[in-house]
Formats: structure tokens, C-alpha cells, sequence
């Protein structure tokens, strides 16, 4: 067995990144994304970090999806020309947002309504805008049959704001089956495509029919009239995914190297140094058919323990116990452990970078660090 | 009505802290503690920030408690020299914590076991250190009549390492009335001062005898035999508090600022630019008698709307609905709100600052920034 020098390195806790896992997950959806003839916008608000989102495009920047002003930024200063803002647009940070044209970047902004349309339209210049269409009642968006689509076109077209549609299919976190996953990305590319016609038969013109999630972009088999995909989570996936089935617990890209710092045998505790702080307190798998709780654990090798859980969490600390309810493997104070977190985003987030590791024959070694973005 | 012009300027979401009810709060425990005779150490962890720190101690530095080395180093940087680290001692991190005590900071630190002691008397000085004693099954700690602990005791005194014991009663978090919370206080002092006792009675020297969780703080009556209380939450509350009536909604002294960027009538809701990444993935009231979602929704005064709560959240989104089933106000977009949160330490986590205002009879004013430290 090789030995995992580097990651006795840093003081725990830290967030570790599998260099070679990133560009597995990457290579799968990119093959299928070429086969389904679309072009890919990943979503960079899982990792948050330029070099993962360089990784997609062959090392050059290409288009992005971010969920922040503050992603838009950065990766505008690190070359990035084609970004869309996929949260709906709040008025007050038109600034900024002008701001990144001005400065060449193709900044696409999404709104819902007439209101947010009137904003765009009284902005003095072009914006281009996509129109959230709602498939699965998952959060925003208006209704592909909806009489306001194409009022909210016709405003935007005046001003040479229309880009076209884009819908998420948010619920898709919720299907359990490949049989599901598929029916949620058929469906999701159908009202996609129901909207931009919607918004042609009114004389409108439409360039961009946006479509995706990580599941649904992993289940698609037909994607014609869609002209791009988005995915996010895919580039490190996490517990909730491996629970949809959607990848393999051997496909996590993102774990946090803890430390044993207390045992309470008559409880079957571990105590660990790894508590919310460093993993989110993200309970996404709660619902699923197998709870995780706050993560799985995994040796420093990355070896699953399928048997021992992160069963739960204070600031700083970290409790494991066994499913099986049997006594955890003998681990000395001091030793230690990997945890696969339920939710790649929210656990990303609590950190502020990513030590990024490679195995090799004779051990792990950290070869980089990618620091990731913060705030708003 | 004053405007609150300012809580206008900043990008939504951000974290805002009233200045005006940190000192309430603060002045509260402080009068309380100085009845019952004992000094206060508070836990910086839940604010990780020296200006606040500094306003429990009347602007200069004092004993604090941290849970993470970073913070330790930070306070150190601003002149704090008695610091107890309150998290069970991992040995890999011996090396900054010598450092700390080369550089004059009195750092205590916690164990729980006789490998942990073993670590102290082989670092070559004395390290002043707690043996953590557990008094409600909540975490670590060894019990007060386990033969272990004068053991332990006996294997730091020797190197003169031995500074006394800490019980921290975190099942308090839990105790719905005053009467179980006073129980919980009386309980965490009197295990505090048996496990004093029982070194004491093997012939070892017990200086320090430290209590307390924000809960049993301020419901404690009798604190003989206790040298130092510590809490951390109650500088700024939070809606897990105000459901164990430990403070009122009005006490709280967090918030995020939202703006509202969409809506769905059809389902009763207001769609905000505050999600998770903005509040944390924390449910803290979801077991308890009012679950308050992701948080409560008030005005920009901070005047709460008690029908209003955050429902859901995504990354970036928030999903506000009504608990009575009627239609929410109507918020048009761009209104900003505030939402208290129901675990300050984690809200406050997803920040790097507080924006901290001050309510004048002309309006709401941001009169300073507050950084945060970040990162272990």
C-alpha cells in the first residue's frame, strides 16, 4: 500500500480535491455531452475554482455558469468572455453587471417576470437576458404555456435583450431511478423547447435554449432544439449523487482529511476534529434510501469504510459510529481519516481552498492548491 | 419611521450585526456572572471576531475561549495572552501551540485520555491543559468517578501541566424550560466540582474548574467551587435561544439581508437572493416547538413579520412562505428584508464580515465592518 505522506501535512481540518477524479468525471459528461451534439456551460458554483473550470475546457476558458457577481468576477479577470448569471436578477446589481459588459464579457442574466424585463429595458443598453421556464415547480421561473413568456420576450426584444430560455430541473435531485433521471431530462428538454417555440410563433427570435442539472444532464438521450447543457455537481459529485445513482462512491473527487482526536467506547463513538465547520451542515442523504449522516468515511487512502459514518456534528467536532451498531475499528488519537461529504457545494464552501491530490505508486502527493471563491 | 438608507448600499445577501443589542446582551450575562462571583471566558467561536471580543472585556483584551488554532493566533495578534482551547487536543498540532506559548499567549488546551497526556509530558514544558469531564453524554469527556481521571491528572502534574478540569453541558441545548436548564446549570457545576474534588483528593493541585454553555449561563444560581464560566452564542442569540427561552426574538442580534427577486403566487411564494450559502444548511429549530425553516423574515428595521418564514433554500435562492397558508405581503421585487437566523455560529460562518449598524431616530447606519476569522 502506497503511503499518503503528503496528506499527514496540513493541520487538519482540510479539504482535499482527487486531481484524477475531476477529469474522469469531466471526460464522461463531456463524451456525452459531444455525442448529444450540444455544447456544455458547466456551473462553476460547485467548485468555485478557476482551474476546475479549465479542466472542462481543455485548459482555455470557455462558457460558464456562476451563481455569483463574485464568480463572474474573478473568472472575468482570469479570461472568461461568455458567463451566464443563472439567478434572477435582482435590480440593485445592475452596476455591476453593466460593469462586466463594459468590459467585454458576454454577461447573460435571467429573469421571470414583466417587472424584471422593465429593469432591462430602461438599462440604456442591450443585456442579454434568458427567461427562467419552470418544469418542475423546483423554485422559479414562469409556465411554458404562460401568456407572460411572450410578454416578457416582447419587452426584452425591444431592446435587443432576448436571448432565449432556460430551464432547471431541480427536482431531478429527487429521482431515484435511471428510469426517473430520464423521464425528468426528457421532460425538461420538451418545455424547453415548448418556450422557445412559444417565444418564435410570437415573432420572436431565440438563440439560446439552456437545459440542465447534473442528473439530467447525465440521463439526456435527446436533446435536439437545445442548444447548451448545464451541470455543476459533476465535477466532484458527492453522497446525495451517488445516492440517486447517478455516479459511484469511487467517483468522489472532494474530501475533508480529519484527525481522531477522542473514543468513547461505551458508546461506540470516534471523536474527530472534523465537526460542521468543515463539513457544512448539509444532510442531504437524510431522505435518501441510505442516510450517510454527515458523511462517509473513507481511510486517508480513500478507501470506503462502508460500515462507519459521520453520524453527527458540532462546530468543531465530528462523532463516527458504526451502522452496524459494532464496536469502530481500533484508530489511535492521531490517526487519520477522509470524509465523502453528502453535498459537494455546501462542503466546498466551508473551506478556502482545495489541497489537490494525485496517487501515485509510491503515495499521495499534494501537487497543488486551488483556492477557491467567496461572497456575493 | 426612520429609513434605513444604508442597509440600501451593500450587494445582497450580507451579514449585518446590531452593535446596540450585542452590548445588550452582553451586559446581561456580565451583571449576571458578576453575581454569581465567577469571571467569564467567553467563546469567541460563534463571532470570530475581535471587535466583539473586545466589548465583553470593556475594550481590552481578556480570557477568551476559541475553538480553532487560527482563531487563537489571530487573538494573539491583537494582544489576547489567556486563551483555552476547547477542542479535545489532536497531537499534530503541538507544534503551533508551543508557538503560541513561546510567544507569551497562556494557551490551555483540552484532553480527554492518557495517550493525550502522554502527548503533554513528552513536549519537553509544561502546557497548561484541562482534563475535560463529561456531565451529560454529549460529546467527550471523561466521567467525574472513572479511575482514569486522577490518572490523567497524575500524568500532567508531573510536568506540571495540570491547570484543572472543564465540563461544558451541551445537552442544555435541548432543555425547553427554565426549570430543566437550571437543573442542567446545577448539574454541569456540581460534576465540574466532583471531578475537582476527586483530583484534589489524589493529592494533585486543581487551579481552574471551568463551566458553562450559553444556556446553563445564564441559568445558573450557584457557582461555588466554579473559577470560570464560558458562552459563547449569547453575544448575538439566535432563534434556537429564543425557542429554549433563553432570549427573546428581540435579542437577536444577527441578520442576513435579502432582496426579493421573484414570485410564484400560485404557490405562495417570494423567491430571495438568500439561500444557504447565505444562512448555512443549519435546521436547529426543526425539532423544537416552532420550526422557523431557514429563519425569520423581518422588515429592514428588523421589526419581525412573524407569519413570514424563509421555507427553503438553495444555493443562492431562498423560498419565503407564510405559516398560515395566506398569501405573503406584497413584497415586489427588489424589497429587502432581513432573516434571523437559528444558529448564529453557522450563519455567521458563510460571512467574512458584519456590516454593524446602529438605529438612529433618522435611520439605520453602517457604522463599521467586522471581519471574521476563517479557516482552522
Amino acid at each position: 500500500m502506497p503511503h499518503a505522506t503528503d496528506l499527514t501535512s496540513p493541520d487538519t481540518p482540510f479539504a482535499v480535491v482527487d486531481a484524477a477524479k475531476v477529469k474522469r468525471n469531466i471526460a464522461r459528461l463531456g463524451e456525452h455531452v459531444d455525442a448529444l451534439g450540444v455544447s456544455l456551460r458547466p456551473h462553476v458554483k460547485t467548485a468555485k475554482s478557476v482551474p476546475v473550470a479549465d479542466l472542462v475546457h481543455g485548459g482555455n476558458p470557455g462558457p460558464i455558469t456562476v451563481s455569483t457577481l463574485a464568480e463572474a468576477e474573478v473568472f472575468a479577470d482570469f479570461g472568461y468572455t461568455d458567463i451566464l448569471y443563472a439567478v434572477g436578477l435582482d435590480p440593485h446589481k445592475l452596476p455591476r453587471i453593466l460593469a462586466l459588459l463594459q468590459r467585454g464579457v458576454v454577461l447573460t442574466v435571467l429573469i421571470d417576470s414583466v417587472e424584471q424585463a422593465q429593469v432591462i429595458s430602461l438599462a440604456g443598453q442591450a443585456i442579454p437576458t434568458l427567461i427562467e421556464v419552470d418544469c418542475d415547480g423546483h423554485r422559479g421561473g414562469v409556465l411554458a404555456d404562460d401568456p407572460v413568456l411572450p410578454q416578457i420576450g416582447g419587452i426584452l426584444a425591444a431592446t435587443g435583450s432576448l436571448a432565449g430560455v432556460l430551464v432547471h430541473a431541480g427536482e431531478s435531485y429527487f429521482d431515484t431511478t435511471p428510469a426517473a433521471q430520464h423521464a425528468a431530462a426528457q421532460h425538461e428538454r420538451d418545455v424547453a423547447v415548448a418556450a422557445a417555440d412559444r417565444l418564435r410563433a410570437a415573432g420572436l427570435t431565440v438563440q439560446t435554449v439552456s437545459a440542465g442539472s447534473t442528473p439530467t444532464a447525465h440521463a439526456a438521450t435527446d436533446l435536439s432544439g437545445v442548444t447548451e447543457l448545464r451541470a455543476g455537481n459533476y465535477v466532484f459529485f458527492d453522497l446525495v449523487m451517488a445516492g440517486l445513482g447517478v455516479c459511484t462512491i469511487e467517483d468522489l473527487a472532494l474530501s475533508v482529511v480529519v484527525t481522531v482526536i477522542g473514543h468513547r467506547p461505551e458508546r461506540g463513538w470516534i471523536v474527530t476534529d472534523g465537526g460542521w465547520m468543515a463539513m457544512s451542515r448539509d444532510r442531504g442523504t437524510a431522505n435518501q434510501a441510505v442516510d450517510q449522516g454527515y458523511g462517509l468515511v473513507t481511510d486517508l487512502y480513500g478507501a470506503a469504510m462502508p460500515d462507519l459514518v459521520m453520524s453527527s456534528a458540532s462546530q468543531e467536532h465530528g462523532i463516527l459510529t458504526t451502522r452496524s451498531g459494532n464496536q469502530p475499528p481500533e484508530l489511535p488519537i492521531g490517526t487519520r481519516l477522509r470524509i465523502l461529504p453528502n453535498h459537494a457545494c455546501a462542503t466546498g464552501a466551508q473551506h478556502s481552498s482545495y489541497q489537490v491530490i494525485n496517487l501515485h505508486t509510491q503515495g499521495i502527493t499534494i501537487d497543488a492548491e486551488w483556492d477557491r471563491i467567496r461572497g456575493w
